[in-house]
C-alpha cells in the first residue's frame, strides 16, 4: 500500500520551520506497513492544496496532510477540503464542548474564532483531538483515504497514535516494512564501502542497503518493503551479525544508538554513579544524561562552574591552579573532575573547561580549545581536543567528546 | 521568480532523518527574492527523480535538488541527471585532484568509488565542493535551471553560499521578498487574534499575516512577496510598532527572539549576575544561557542537584525540608534558589524541582508537577506549574517557564 504526506503552510515553504511532522508521519506509516512514495509541502493556497491532494490520490492509497487548521484567517485547509469533498459544514457539538472545556481550564474566553474550530465538513469523519482545539478529519473517495491533521507536532502525534494508525490498520490489509540501521564511527564512507563490498554483493535482492554519512558517523541501513516481517527481520539480524565481525571496532550500536545511552546502560547495570563538572559545555553534558528516563538512578549532580569563584568555592578547585595554568588547562580540568567527584561522592566524574568563543581565544589557546578529564578510583585521565570554530558547534562537539572519554574510561580503555 | 526544492533519498521518505536541507535552501532562496512555491521529497529511484524534476520545471524557473551524490551504489542522482539532460559523463580532473587531496589529508586510500565521484555529466557546469568529495552540478534547459547539491548539510550550505546564490543572482533579475516575525508569549492564539482584529483588518493587501502557534509562544509573521524591499520593510516596521502598543506585555521580540535573550540583555546591561539550581530540568536552563556568546559576563554557576544529598551538600538545602515536604515542593524550590544564590554570591538565582517522569509520580504530585523559585535581594517568589506528560516536553516547558519567571522577576513584575 502506498501513502503520501502533504505538509501545508507558508512557514514551511519560506523555511521558517523545519518540517519535523513529515518525518514523524513517514516513520509511523512505515512501521504500519505503508510505503511512503512521496512527500510534498505546499502553501496556504486553496488551488495548491487541491492540486497536491488530487495528484497524490492518483498515485497512492492514503494521503495525510498536516497544517492549516488553526482558528485564524490564514488557515484554509478545512474549508478547502470541505469544497473538494463536497457538502457543507456543521458544528460538531462534541468538539465545541471540548474546546470550551480546554479554554476554560486555561482561563481563556471562548470566542467566535473558537466556535469556527468546532465547524467540520459534512463529508468527513471527525478524529477527536484530545490535546488541542483543532479536530482531525478523515475523508474517503473511490477507496482512497485523505486524512487532515493539525500542524502542532504534539497534537498531530497523539492523533496519529490514537486515531489514525488504528483506523488505517483495520481499513487496509498491510504487509510489513523492515528497516534496521547499524551506527558506525571512525571510518570514512568510501573505506567502509570497500571493506564490506563482498558482504554487500552477497545481499539478496529484497534487502536494500543505504549509506548515511555524517561527520564521524556512517549509518548503514538495510530495508525490505512489503515482506513477511518476522522472517526478514531475522534475516537482517543475521546479515548484520556477519557485518559486526568485519568491522567490530567501528560498531556503536543500532538505530538511534548514542554514546550517552551506552554510558547510561553501563552505569545502571553496574550500580555506579556519575557527577559532572562543566565549564564551556555549560550544562549540556548534564542535560544529555538527565534527558534519559531513569537517569536519577546514577546521576548525582552536575555543576556548571562558569566563574572561577564557582570552580573554587563549589567544586574546590585550588585557586592557585587557575592562576598558574589558566582556567582552560589540563590541571584545572583534572581538579574539576576530582573535585566534583569528591563533593558528590560519585564513582565517576567528567569535566570540561574550554573556550567556546567567540571571544576569549589567544594565540596559545584559540577558541575551540577544550580540556577534558575523567576521574574514578582508578585515577584521572585528561585530554585536549580542538572542538571547532563556532560556539554552538564547540559546545556540541565538546559534549560528545566528553561523553566518549567517559565511556572509554568506564570500559577500561583509558 | 519561482523556485522549487526536491530532496532525494529513501532516508527522508522513511522518516529516518528530518529534512533540514529543504528549510535552509528555502530560507536562502527567499532572501534572494525567489518565491518557493513547492517542496517535495522522492526516493532513490530514477523514474521518480525524473518525474519530480520535470513537473517542477514546468511550474518554476529554478529547481534545486539535494542528495543521492555519494560514492555508493544506492546513490543514483548523478547518472539520472546525465540521462535526463543528455550526453555522456567524463572525469573532471580538478574534482579528482581535490578528492585525492581531501582523502590524503585524512589518511584515506583513493579507490574506485572515489574516482566515480570525479565523474560528471557532459551537460552540466560543475559547482566546486571545497568541503566534500561530491561536486554540485548546474544544468540549464529552455531557460530553466536545475541545480543538484550533495545531501550532507554542511557541504550543501557552503555550495549554496559560495556557488549557487551568486550565480542565481546574476542569472535572474529578482524583486524582493520581505518577512518579519514578532514573537509573543503568554497569550493564546484565539485571544490574540480577537485582540488585534482591527489592526489585522487594516493591513494592506500586499502584507500577509500568518499566526504560528506553539506551546506558550505565538509568532506573528508579516510577509510581502516580490516587492520593493526597503520600502516594504519600513512599512512592516511601522505596522509592528502599532501592534507593539496593543500587546506590549506579550511582545518578546522579533525573528528568533527568545526569553533567555531578554534576560541575557537585562543582566548584561545592569551588570547583575545569575546562578541556577536545577533538578528536573537537569542542566537545560544553564545550557540555554551558556549557549549565548557573552554569558560569562553574568552566569556564575549552575548546579544540577539530582540527588537529595547534592541538594543538601552542594546547595545547602536543609535536609528536614526535603523530608517534611518532599524534594518536589515549594519549600525546597525556594531553598534551592536561595541556596545557590548564597553559595555563588549571584544577584539573581532561579531553581526548579519537579517530576519529569515517566516514573516517580503520585496522585498528589503527578508526573509533570514542577515547582519554580526565583530569588534576589528583593525576596524569593515561587510558583507551581504542571509542565506536561512526556519527559522531553516537561523538561523543555519547565525550562521555558523558569526563564520566564526569572525575566518577570528581573523586570519587577513579581
Amino acid at each position: 500500500m502506498k501513502a503520501e504526506i502533504i505538509t501545508i503552510g507558508d512557514e514551511i515553504l519560506i523555511g521558517q520551520i523545519v518540517d519535523t511532522n513529515a518525518a514523524y508521519i513517514a516513520q509511523r506509516l512505515n512501521s504500519a506497513g505503508f510505503v511512503v512514495s512521496e512527500r510534498s509541502s505546499v502553501g496556504d493556497r486553496a488551488e495548491q492544496i487541491v492540486r497536491a491532494i488530487e495528484q497524490s490520490m492518483q498515485r497512492s492509497d492514503v494521503v495525510i496532510t498536516t497544517g492549516g487548521l488553526g482558528p485564524t484567517k490564514d488557515d484554509i485547509t478545512k474549508t478547502t477540503l470541505a469544497k473538494l469533498f463536497g457538502g457543507g459544514m456543521h458544528v460538531d457539538r462534541h468538539v465545541e464542548e471540548h474546546v470550551r472545556t480546554m479554554l476554560a481550564a486555561r482561563n481563556i474566553e471562548f470566542n467566535e474564532l473558537n466556535r469556527s474550530q468546532a465547524m467540520v465538513p459534512d463529508s468527513c469523519e471527525v478524529l477527536f483531538n484530545a490535546h488541542g482545539t483543532a479536530p482531525g478529519m478523515w475523508f474517503e473517495r473511490d477507496g482512497k483515504v485523505v486524512i487532515s491533521l493539525p500542524g502542532v507536532p504534539f497534537e498531530m502525534r497523539h492523533l496519529m497514535e490514537d486515531e489514525v494508525l488504528p483506523r488505517l490498520k483495520s481499513r487496509f490489509a498491510l504487509r510489513q516494512i523492515v528497516h534496521r540501521t547499524m551506527i558506525t564511527s571512525g571510518i570514512a564512507e568510501s573505506m567502509l564501502a570497500a571493506r564490506i563490498a563482498e558482504w554487500e554483493d552477497a545481499l539478496p535482492e529484497h534487502l536494500h542497503l543505504a549509506y548515511l554519512p555524517s561527520p564521524n558517523i556512517v549509518r548503514l541501513r538495510l530495508s525490505a518493503y512489503e515482506v513477511d516481517g518476522e522472517a526478514v527481520a531475522q534475516e537482517i539480524e543475521e546479515r548484520f551479525r556477519i557485518l559486526e565481525e568485519l568491522i567490530a571496532d567501528h560498531v556503536v550500536g543500532y538505530e538511534g544508538a548514542t554514546v550517552q545511552e551506552q554510558v547510561h546502560r553501563l552505569l545502571v547495570e553496574s550500580g555506579k554513579t556519575l557527577a559532572v563538572a562543566e565549564s564551556c559545555t555549560g550544562g549540556s553534558i548534564a542535560a544529555k544524561f538527565t534527558a534519559m528516563a531513569g537517569a536519577s538512578a546514577y546521576f548525582l549532580c552536575g555543576v556548571t562552574a562558569y566563574a572561577n569563584e564557582a570552580k573554587r568555592d563549589i567544586i574546590g578547585v585550588d585557586a592557585s591552579l587557575i592562576e598558574q595554568y589558566g582556567a582552560v588547562s589540563e590541571q584545572v580540568a583534572r581538579a574539576m573532575a576530582e573535585g566534583v567527584r569528591h563533593i558528590s561522592g560519585a564513582d565517576y566524574a567528567v569535566a570540561t573547561t574550554g573556550i567556546a568563543g567567540p571571544a576569549g581565544g589567544t594565540a596559545e589557546k584559540p577558541v575551540g580549545t577544550v580540556w577534558f578529564a575523567v576521574s574514578s578510583k582508578r585515577g584521572t585521565v585528561a585530554m585536549m581536543r580542538n572542538s571547532g570554530t563556532d560556539r554552538g558547534q564547540i559546545i556540541d562537539r565538546a559534549t560528545a567528546y566528553a561523553i566518549e572519554l567517559l565511556r572509554d574510561h568506564i570500559k577500561g580503555r583509558n
